[in-house]
């Protein structure tokens, strides 16, 4: 363990990644700063859920900031396109997927370049993952590498000399590989919600590319999923 | 007057800078998608300026962005600080002042670059300046920079080939060029807001830093300063 009063700031948004990237920070011996954006989602659920993980992960504060993405509208997340639905993981869409928001993760380390400046921290943790998010450019390490540039010429503390790091330990991870960290930290995934497109009960989909990833997720890492999906018609 | 369709984001908060900034990209013809952020500051005298800005410049469209930057502190004009005043314009204080308030700018960008992306523009106007303040990390010639380079590799648009382009026009003159280059595009600067400490009536306080900027530009400038002060006491 290293020195517990070392400040850290996580964006955590109530799936299994940042989760498993806050436990990750927390294994570590960080006092975590949490941060969660409601930005237009279409449920309060994500955030539930991040509130959820912060208080079992025992964060020394939790920042909740509302912004609206919708104003730009382009996304399925943010706005009425139709969110993507396949019964068959190998069917998730190639390419830039229209669940990308723009600028998104540049939106939300800016954010939190802002709160890790006012605490006195120089390291941010996001659960960015280029593996299964190959389609979303801000998922990338190029993006990560390009952010902790601009926040030491953005910045007081870094005219002063702080290097800011953005810790991004899930960059290259498989979704099982994550499943198996969290699993491996103690992490009850129970808590966290991944589903794009929810039931009005708060039951995942599991057909939206998030469900798809998870559920794979979780097969392939032989870990039991304790996601609680919506039956399929007909059942 | 170059191609009337060709779209770009301006970072509009209502005064001399960005009203300035946004009568050059009009010169040039552009079509002017305006961005105005409330960012709990201690009246809404800025934005109500941008509003009357961007009517007379005739912008396309003009979005109002609610943040809550108070969540971190850090800054006399998001939090309790008190704002400095001065009665000599030679007093502003050097360094990076109390009224800086961390990662402003590459938050403000950031909502700028996922609007450019959704309208798809390429092209983000700012009115930094780093004469007149020259302490603020974010207004400098090398945030600029790196920051275009973040937005290529942070969005869809960039990885398609889009090269986005942060246009600082006002980034190396002085208040005094800023108020005469405003005068000769007609820009009505009695339209726009300056003080950091307004009273209730939206009488600009005269002694600020903010004030203390405008009043010498129109003095060096020669041209009128139609800003109503409140009396001093005493007066």
């Amino acid at each position: 363990m290293t020195d517990q009063q070392h400040k850290v700031v996580i964006l955590l948004s109530g799936g299994i990644d940042s989760a498993t990237t806050a436990a990750l920070a927390r294994e570590q011996g960080f006092s975590l700063y949490a941060l969660t954006f409601q930005y237009g989602q279409r449920h309060a659920i994500e955030t539930e859920a991040a509130v959820r993980v912060a208080k079992a992960l025992k964060v020394a504060q939790h920042a909740l900031h509302t912004i609206d993405l919708r104003a730009f509208g382009g996304s399925a997340l943010t706005d009425s396109i139709e969110v993507p639905k396949s019964a068959d993981a190998s069917q998730i869409a190639a390419g830039i997927p229209v669940t990308y928001v723009p600028a998104r993760n540049t939106i939300f380390l800016a954010f939190a370049l802002g709160y890790a400046e006012t605490i006195g921290s120089a390291d941010i943790f996001i659960g960015v993952n280029a593996v299964d998010y190959p389609g979303y450019p801000d998922c990338r390490p190029e993006f990560i590498k390009t952010f902790e540039q601009l926040a030491s010429v953005a910045t007081k503390a870094g005219v002063e000399g702080t290097r800011f790091t953005i810790h991004a330990p899930l960059i290259a991870m498989s979704k099982a590989d994550i499943i198996r960290e969290g699993h491996r930290l103690g992490m009850d995934f129970g808590l966290t919600h991944s589903c794009y497109d929810p039931t009005s009960k708060g039951l995942a989909c599991g057909f939206c590319d998030s469900c798809m990833r998870r559920k794979k997720g979780f097969q392939q890492a032989g870990i039991e999923d304790p996601t609680r999906y919506a039956p399929r018609p007909g059942d």
